[in-house]
């Protein structure tokens, strides 16, 4: 395989060139010198081994090298990372969850996040229908986004309104804010009251409408990729003004960003012969985002919240009553605020990321785990549930409970941490370190220490280690044997003392063959709180 | 000259067309029929008359009609728009202001904001030294950008760093959160203690480092602009992507965002050819970074705010002493925050219109008001000077002041806003629409209203009518007489009646050849502030 040098060398994994607690790397790609060549090269263990011309030397797991992209959609924010939709795909329903479910849940919390990503929206129902609660949901997943209209905005018909979303007309498909940038690229609408009559909600699939018009007219879809428009806003407080094309394409030629909001086009100026193409091109995309196959209909509910992708998706709505003067007849009152694609897309990383480690930790439960443990009468993961229920029996807290089932995640061959970072390779910190990608140190402390603990016991507590195993007393000696006085001393003076001693006590004593233990998933809903 | 029939109908100023109050279009694009034509045009009163085939009439202001563009800068946001510098630009002093100035005068504060649009880049001084200082600096021109560092952001050293900026470590050039999208396009860091050795600040023009790439290795430049970088950040609670060029062209090809940071690339998967061609064009990029002739140096000391382009400037810092264990020694803080150049860029631009506003009244007062006025024995400028200064002489609130101040300025002829939108001439309504760009209701209210006060004083008030000069009782009668007893009941009825009764006292004294009024430049900070 050709290897680019640069390349290879800017991924040196090793702990002088990218810090272990981040990933950052550590060095300027102007640090490397201007000749580097690999000198030497073998692949061992699973590994590439290099020697620079610099004299300094990499390793890198194969697994690594061999690696795919994330299938080509990268950020997953152009449309190679999208689901393109018509209508008719959500016969079957909206892609929606209960807001209960969704705080409680990750798996759910995953599928809505998701679904925004993937199709652009999703509807939260449920939620309580009190002003200022869609400042929470956006928490839920990220950071609001505040703009002139504020951190939340009212929709409901105003006196004095200084935008149409704020009258009771209806409003074509279109996005918000162009005329900002960066736009907010999600916005979430709370509905509170929806008693009026008319006031239903629509949304049209930008991304898919540009395709559309991509694949009937790649003349009329090349004019709106390069025109550059002029989206304004101005009252007495605000001008804004951002020049981006109707539709953003990203390097690769994908489309990436939809802006569509006639309203605040302001006056483009061009060549007469440029302004005919343009307005030929955007009045047939216009017609494309009007086409009844393309636009879901739906009406918000008191409860219900619709969050969305405000750089893909148009939203529009139908026009409705206007309140009567008198108070009688009903109304309609949303509170919307805007926040982004970003933080929504690491929210659901990490849920994402989380629930693979915990299924990666099942795995070992039931995989690894299933082996003979050190000449013990359980097996390994027995041994560990047992650790974990006892600590559980004992009530103790949450986390003692999590440090005590994978107090020996370390003894498994598959975390693989202390080679990629040449760490050494005790148990007790190789699985410190790899719960701390997930774990705080309320979880991997006692883990850390656990071997050091059952040294401190023998020598602080008298009889301690004459009720150890006979394979514990064997590793004991392999560990380092008891402490020496000065050595417990220290110990005990550390903040996890307590912690790990505890932990080691149950550990002591989870090695009965009998004891009727429960499995893993028992566990699992504890260990996912703790990840937060 | 060849006139877009689809583009002019888009831009029909009529009160049909669009929203008078927001200037925002009431049709959509689809609204238009789809064999738009022009039957008859005319010009008339530096006007162009259309009368279109669907028989809607439109009339535009021939001085819009030949209009330029905003010189081909846009938004201002390319490098179009921008002053590209090198570190001896600013051998006279960097752009910078006192932070009570700043605050006071809006010359100033529109001196500093224009500053970081087009070099990228101002200094405060003076900010007080307290934190969360830097939070109140952001909100004087825009929002605050929440990230996963928070709002407000420490850089200082710490025990258990997830960012190499929270190091004693020198960093080389670079900007923030590339790994963001939209990626935090302001960033501000307010010292609060710099007392240790080293610690200085340096900032590098990206845009000028590119556009010299580009002049250099045009290829290497092209490179740069096309390959999508990953840029990641990863900790226990983050998992943030974006796949972005380090050199982003807008549809132009001008260079509109530079994003540069070598500690967040994560691993770029192309063939090795592609990536030896990345990689040698970001090398050179890179040294281009690195000149010396590129990078201004400084140093920040407590109370300064350095207020930067974050997706156009680079910033870097000298490495410093650590603070010693024992608190002996100096030490090092800043706090920062992001925001978003959209928002200053707004706040610039209603800065700007409202000295322009304040020029053009300036104007009037020097021009058109040294004429004759209907008749009195005083200019219509001494006129609204003497009726201002009775305001203030009466110990009037600002509002009124400037009420009395301004309320004739619809006799001026440049105004234009009655004929543009089509309302009626009177002058009371004239101005007060005009006044509403920039003032609030406090101010246009007794503006609208003095025509119908001194009609309602002649009913309500005996006697007053005996007292009005022989214009205004020539005037009164083309104003339609004395109201009513039902008129008058109604009229004092009204939430502004009072203030207008009051400015329409003041206009009738006004007129007194002999008075020693100030001139139009000793009300204007009183206007000035009005405007906010």
């Amino acid at each position: 395989m050709p290897l680019s040098p640069y390349w290879l060398r800017d991924n040196c994994p090793c702990p002088e060139c990218r810090d272990p607690r981040n990933g950052q790397k550590l060095f300027q790609i102007t640090d490397l010198p201007d000749d580097l060549t690999i000198v030497e090269r073998d692949e061992r263990d699973g590994r590439l081994g290099v020697l620079w011309s610099d004299g300094h030397r990499s390793r890198y797991p194969l697994e690594w090298l061999d690696a795919e992209d994330t299938g080509g959609t990268g950020d997953g924010r152009s449309e190679a990372g999208k689901r393109l939709w018509a209508a008719a795909d959500f016969a079957a329903g909206l892609p929606e969850a209960d807001w209960a479910a969704y705080l409680a849940d990750p798996a759910e919390r995953a599928a809505v996040l998701g679904a925004v990503l993937r199709s652009g929206f999703a509807v939260l129902r449920g939620v309580p229908a009190v002003e200022g609660q869609v400042l929470d949901v956006a928490r839920t997943f990220g950071y609001v986004r505040e703009t002139n209209y504020g951190r939340l905005f009212d929709v409901r018909v105003e006196a004095d309104p200084n935008n149409l979303a704020f009258t009771s007309a209806a409003i074509a498909p279109h996005s918000d804010n162009p005329y900002r940038d960066p736009v907010p690229t999600l916005q979430l609408l709370h509905c509170l009251d929806n008693s009026t009559v008319g006031g239903d909600s629509g949304l049209v699939d930008g991304f898919r409408a540009a395709a559309q018009l991509r694949a009937e007219d790649p003349a009329a879809f090349a004019v709106l990729t390069r025109t550059l428009v002029p989206f304004v806003f101005r009252d007495r407080a605000t001008e804004l003004r951002a020049d981006r094309p109707l539709i953003e394409l990203d390097a690769l030629g994908r489309i990436r960003e939809v802006r569509f909001n006639n309203r605040s086009i302001s006056t483009l100026r061009l060549p007469a012969a440029e302004l005919d193409a343009f307005y030929a091109a955007y009045r047939r995309f216009a017609a494309v985002t009007l086409r009844p196959e393309l636009r879901l209909d739906f009406r918000l509910g008191p409860g219900d919240c619709l969050v969305f992708d405000n750089v893909r998706l148009l939203h529009a709505r139908t026009a409705f009553e206007a309140p009567a003067g008198d108070g009688t007849g009903g109304s309609r009152h949303l509170q919307g605020c805007y926040a982004d694609l970003d933080s929504l897309a690491s929210t659901l990383a990490v849920l994402n990321r989380r629930a693979a480690a915990l299924d990666t930790i099942a795995e070992f439960f039931e995989g690894e785990g299933a082996a003979e443990y050190l000449g013990e009468a359980v097996t390994l993961a027995e041994h560990m549930l047992q650790a974990g229920a006892l600590a559980r029996a004992a009530g103790a807290p949450d986390h003692l409970v999590a440090a005590a089932l994978l107090h020996d995640v370390g003894h498994f061959e598959g975390t693989g941490l202390e080679l990629m970072a040449g760490r050494d390779n005790r148990h007790s910190d190789t699985g410190a370190d790899w719960l701390a990608q997930w774990f705080g140190p309320e979880v991997t402390g006692p883990v850390r220490l656990h071997v050091a603990a059952k040294r401190y016991l023998c020598t602080a507590e008298p009889g301690y280690r004459a009720r150890l195993s006979e394979a514990s007393e064997y590793t004991l000696r392999v560990q380092g044997g008891p402490m020496s006085e000065e050595q417990a001393a220290a110990f005990a003076a550390l903040p996890g003392a307590a912690d790990a001693v505890a932990v080691r006590r149950w550990d002591e004593e989870a090695k009965y063959a009998d004891a009727a233990t429960p499995g893993f998933d028992h566990f699992r809903p504890l260990l996912a709180a703790l990840m937060r």
